[in-house]
């Protein structure tokens, strides 16, 4: 189940070539993978209410074409892959005026606890772990 | 005792009008401000290892001239007043290069404890305090 | 005629204290800004188009009360004085959630054309400046 | 070649898990890029005084160990592959303090000129190019 979510480009986002700094697209993602697990009934205040984070342990983004002050962006995300270890969200970056696809990419998150040790989401939370698996079903399907 | 620290501006901190966006200079300021402490032999994350917060209350920024990408620049901290609650310190921006003034501006800053609440710093933590007010009457004098 | 935006706090947004560090609030002024200016049926871009720049020459900002990650925040913004050659804007940030004040303060605004050089907006715009001064005087009414 | 360039984690960089953002990363490159190119004497701002600019178009991050607060930080920076449409850098940032690599990566970067239309460096700026390239050649030897 993809998740979208619109935002409006800050001026501070953009840099002296007069579009948004690359940067920002990991701030977007994030953004993105927020109301993504909000609409999934799983919000990541949740997860880190139990002491769970789930930090970025890899991501790759693709640039397809610039975004400028004042846009509106849409953020697609959705859950890419899920196992106790590891969850990966896929992201679309697009401006809805013209239809361009503005950024691609994926972040890969691991599970730790308090102390930063690895945890499995299956067992630290089982009923979180079972809300993503049924959407990520739902992706694949 | 005023502390200068040296910093080169980053691309990301620029903006579609070709100069850096005007909240980075909270972000120099903070840079000044965390080697001045560092130079008075009170370094910040020595406030943290005691439970010390001292988050900014009141900030007054007056922007004089605009710094570009790669611009090498002076970032001028000192300590403006201190009692047991507040600690203020004043900044000054400059660009070697042209001499010219950026920005000038000060931080207010209270002193909380681990659960957020006010504290008294030359109570909970004397030798601190010490410190500052001997480099602070240094300012003055 | 005060205009207010919502928005969702980002994890990039925080700050190892757990709170919304101080310069964002220099980020969401500006985001009120652009709204009310958009409200008021001048948009920034319509500046820009025009060749016409505000750089911000002065800001105070009094932070009451922290934010933290995926709080709603409200963002009012208001013009406070409007000359030829300068706009103040007057913010006030709230948490509706419960009611707090997290932040107050004000951006003062300079004019400038394309080179760099200040313009008196009355001259370079007579029609976004009256459109300005129509609603500052409903602000102070 | 490989440039190796000194920085200290500042405080705004952190996030509420108490370690530094992952978007920082994404700076952290952007500096070690640049004075990779003033070490090979094609300075960036040489790039953007001809028109010639160069945006990312893909990039892959992976975070090892969290960075924190005041920190020391050596970023390493050398150009992978050159071709007369692209450019790429490879990243590796360790802490000195204990040996550990905290994020490793790579940015891909187009040349476009003034109106954004791409651009070959070859012909655009051959001396740039050939720069590059000698470098380049020492990197894979």
């Amino acid at each position: 189940m993809l998740v979208a979510t619109e935002l409006r480009v800050r001026y501070a986002e953009t840099d002296a070539m007069g579009i948004v700094h690359h940067s920002t697209y990991l701030l977007w993602f994030e953004v993105g993978r927020v109301e993504l697990l909000r609409a999934y009934g799983v919000p990541y205040t949740e997860f880190e209410a139990r002491g769970i984070s789930s930090p970025v342990v890899e991501s790759t983004l693709r640039w397809k074409s610039p975004a400028r002050f004042d846009d509106l962006i849409r953020v697609e995300a959705s859950v890419g892959e899920l196992s106790p270890a590891r969850l990966r969200f896929n992201y679309r970056i697009t401006r809805p005026a013209d239809g361009k696809v503005l950024c691609e990419g994926y972040t890969l998150h691991a599970f730790t606890g308090p102390s930063g040790r690895p945890l499995a989401l299956s067992k630290a939370a089982p009923e979180f772990y079972q809300a993503l698996e049924a959407k990520a079903a739902l992706d694949a399907g």
